[in-house]
């Protein structure tokens, strides 16, 4: 078999984005061992890092080894018992991955719905909260399924004040949205490195806050073969070896205990993804999301596109647009692959051949990457027989650049 | 915070070891998309490079995304139902992995142990099989912290004919050491990057028989959010997602069924390392990690050092030697480490400070790797104030390439 060729793609969809070349570089990086005392001097600067990209005072901010899912996984699997309450309020596909979690956790799973293309009042979770009761609240912030941002002010400080433990899974949001970890007063946050993170998918960050942590420590079992005689195990043992944080806090903390073999390239990554977001600034990586998100959305509607979805509630990074009455969807993706080596996404479940989900982020939030993507679509529309306007997609991007 | 910048290291611990170069650089390929039909391409050929290094048809073998331990709980969880029968002899630390997460997936774990550094006899295992009854044996094939391998020829057919699946780590083995999939009957093996396959930790190659995937398809529960009507689920839901085997094979499968985004670059790193095996071919990369095994175990023999465990059962790819009496293990090991940029490994559990252990694998399975090490250990050794002879390591492990 030969050797590994993969053409040039400009990555415009809802995620895997196009990975910054830095990080990329990072990558390549020879390893060093897995207790070499630069290694664990990486993992404190990963860990440093990250307190920097969620906002956060938690000592307990790390990477788990897999992607964003198994971040997901990870914190549910340790927060909640077989039994627990847990609350769900779903505005999209996502949402529907953190119930089909919590379900599999053994969790008495509540939830709220709202229709694709809406979010939450946090009025309707309070209720939600007082009524459920539950242990935990989950919710997602960014939802690409639907491009909805949920907004969380308020949230954290209501499971606060009514006793419940709060956990975001801010994978597709974080670094392209505002995100602060503990003036919001949220105990989990996880997220990923695909998105706005400008990374490739295969390690995702997670926070704790010492409540949760405390909670997580209660259900804590070392296992057998590397625990001492002082590990002395307490609570009921989680279901999951992989995903035990209670151990995997002491791989990352002074004990350095062993467990899994760090994915050391992955951490790399992630370390030059973190570095590269708070050089630029946080502040300014949002308003930049912003900015050619902005772009992108005035863009697609100048090519005659209408935008799906609450416009006032948008993620900064993914704009979804109806696909006109008559074009065949699959047929304009492939088409702006196969031609352009451009790719835009489709969308799920109640969207599933109903809209395109056009993404700018990390990398490729850039002048340049919407403009081309624009200019592309506009003749990938016309040979498919849509309407458009010549010159409509980026002239009205570059009056927003103007 | 500045830039990555890591010291060069020869890695010759258990593992990891230091990457070959070309799979760093197959890693530093650019992204595609996660359905981008060349994406879609490579996956398809990543299953047949495994089915050629597990030396299988199995159509199901592709890669978990996350490290060794992420392919075994994966294994484990996906066959095991709580209350199911497991049986898992121990002949080191990562056989109590196998007990420890089995336990975890609330099976009846029953175990058989050997001290560190024997392995089972054939006939203790069918023993053992006619008395519990399982429905699964799990073993380990080489456990570094032993550097024992455990014969495996027998181990298959003795569980067809009891009825019993089988399930093989052969995470520190594979590539290194002999392993026939089908021809030994094994239902299940799971493997890493980071030994024999000279690429780093966070994938885990996976093969399943096809009895294998049917017990697993008969627990089959496609999530909410994705699954269509025609997906009714059956048996009982397995406690996680992140790892659910059924929903995974339909990711890999031509249904390419939405589940994780696939770790692009661990994918990558995959691909090249089993292309360079293969290239290389199994046979000749096993008498390599034979040869330079051998030389490395010599040279320790010649540097006055008394090799651990059984001979006849030693794993190719590492050696474990007594550390002698009034010397600092600790402080060798750091020296090393400090003064020549190389790295040994202690050991777990009843070896913990009694053993070093000295790797010789993939990309260091080489002669120059080997001698260099031979010679600053000589150095190190002699200043910890050890006796060792002038030039007897390098000495003996020349007349083994001689």
């Amino acid at each position: 078999m030969n050797p590994l060729s993969m053409p040039p793609r400009l990555l415009m969809g809802p995620g895997p984005i196009t990975v910054d070349p830095r990080v990329l570089q990072a990558m390549s990086t020879q390893l060093v061992g897995q207790y070499d005392p630069t290694m664990t001097a990486a993992m404190n600067e990963v860990m440093e890092l990250y307190r920097g990209v969620f906002r956060t005072a938690n000592e307990q901010t790390f990477l788990v080894d897999g992607t964003s899912r198994a971040g997901i996984e990870a914190a549910l699997v340790s927060l909640l018992e077989p039994g627990d309450r847990v609350l769900v309020p779903v505005f999209g596909r996502f949402g529907h991955l953190l119930v089909e979690i919590a379900q599999r956790c053994g969790a008495e799973v509540h939830t709220l719905h709202r229709s694709w293309g809406e979010v939450f009042d946090p009025a309707e979770i309070e209720t939600a909260l007082q009524q459920v009761q539950p242990k935990v609240l989950a919710i997602v912030q960014g939802d690409t399924s639907t491009t909805m941002c949920q907004p969380l002010a308020e949230i954290g400080a209501l499971c606060r004040a009514h006793g419940v433990i709060s956990y975001v899974d801010a994978t597709a949001s974080l670094g392209g949205n505002h995100f602060v970890t503990d003036d919001w007063g949220i105990d989990v946050v996880t997220a990923g490195l695909q998105k706005c993170l400008g990374g490739p998918s295969g390690s995702a960050p997670i926070t704790l806050s010492p409540v949760a942590v405390a909670m997580i420590n209660a259900r804590k079992h070392i296992e057998a073969g590397i625990a001492t005689d002082s590990d002395t195990p307490s609570g009921s043992r989680i279901a999951s070896n992989y995903f035990v944080l209670a151990q995997i806090m002491d791989y990352w903390g002074p004990r350095r205990l062993n467990h899994h073999t760090e994915a050391t390239s992955l951490l790399y990554a992630a370390r030059e993804c973190a570095r590269l977001l708070l050089d630029e600034g946080l502040d300014a990586a949002v308003a930049r999301h912003g900015l050619h998100g902005t772009a992108m959305l005035e863009g697609l509607r100048g090519l005659g596109l209408t935008p799906f979805g609450d416009p006032t509630h948008k993620m900064t990074n993914v704009a979804a647009v109806h696909i006109p009455d008559g074009v065949d969807g699959e047929k304009v993706r492939t088409a702006l692959l196969d031609d352009f080596g451009i790719e835009i996404g489709m969308s799920f479940g109640p969207l599933a051949g109903k809209v395109w989900r056009v993404g700018t982020m990390a990398y490729n939030a850039r002048k340049d990457a919407v403009l081309t993507t624009l200019a592309a679509l506009e003749q990938v529309l016309r040979s498919e027989g849509a309407t458009v306007t010549a010159g409509g997609g980026v002239g009205a991007a570059r009056e927003v650049y103007a």
